[in-house]
């Protein structure tokens, strides 16, 4: 499974893009594919095609009204590995015998 | 203020990368520079030299024992914007009227 | 159209990783996809599903024989938009009335 | 030594921002350090404070009438390498015995 962070964002609708931004979100939540919102993006796991899927998905959506869009996007492909969404952070936690913030 | 988030990892030290990510946590934990640990990387929020400041101390530790660092930076810049690692979020929840996964 | 730039590693496979990001090489040229490799990357102009399809590719060849890959990918869309790959560099020297490294 | 790539591009000021994109490469161009412009970004090469030196003067003339701004910066430190700008593609095409675009 990958870990896919990304985060999409539209150019010339000013410098407020909260709105495009939930759009993209309602259509993550409702995509049953597991994620994690942060403030600079949104983490999501599964297949790669479940992954890519859902950002094709906001993509698609996106462009409906708008004529530019930038997107950023980061992959962690792992053999074998699930569940990472929370393992990930437990793990540092971990080894350093403290909590930190998330 | 800005928004920033990186991740930083060695080439060269095997798959499993998670000591020095632990090793950086702790440079990023002490810094006294707000901060959210997420799946995919660290987001900190300060002014430009404070956040780069804490990114460049984890550089410097890590270079110490390795060869080859691959790092991914992202910065949100917005005027007079603080305290925005609650409140992105929030905002995204308050538009869609309900909650959703962080 | 879009513009993707990306890059694609393996971890685990040492600190040099030019015989993978040659592999990938490989593919993009072959793919028949437009495209400029620079130090940092490749990027590609297509429809999304075009040059989606191009890094899927360099990420199943590459999972045949890598445990764990990091891949960071940015796209640029911008309706009706086509030649990105010369005109974006060319637009700014035009603005600049010289030269500019490439 | 590092390489650096990075792209800003304020938020807000219409879908077209080739002026600031401009303006930046005019501060890259004069900075000294050595670059290569591509479509997505400008790769630099120096020392850590060199590269992100230049990257910080761009993100200051920015500012001053951008009231949001967004970076993306992606570094890959290599000890001992240097005249990696030239050489990363090189070795690249050596490798695949033909050459590539670039």
């Amino acid at each position: 499974m990958v870990l896919l962070e990304f985060s999409m964002s539209p150019l010339g609708k000013g410098e407020s893009v909260g709105k495009y931004v939930a759009r993209s979100l309602d259509i993550i939540d409702k995509s049953g594919v597991d994620y994690r919102l942060n403030p600079m993006g949104t983490v999501l796991e599964g297949e790669w095609d479940e992954v890519f899927g859902v950002v094709k998905k906001c993509y698609e959506r996106m462009r409906k009204d708008c004529g530019r869009i930038s997107c950023t996007i980061k992959v962690d492909y792992r053999k074998a590995a699930k569940g990472r969404l929370s393992s990930k952070v437990a793990s540092i936690e971990k080894q350093l015998k403290r909590r930190v913030k998330q």
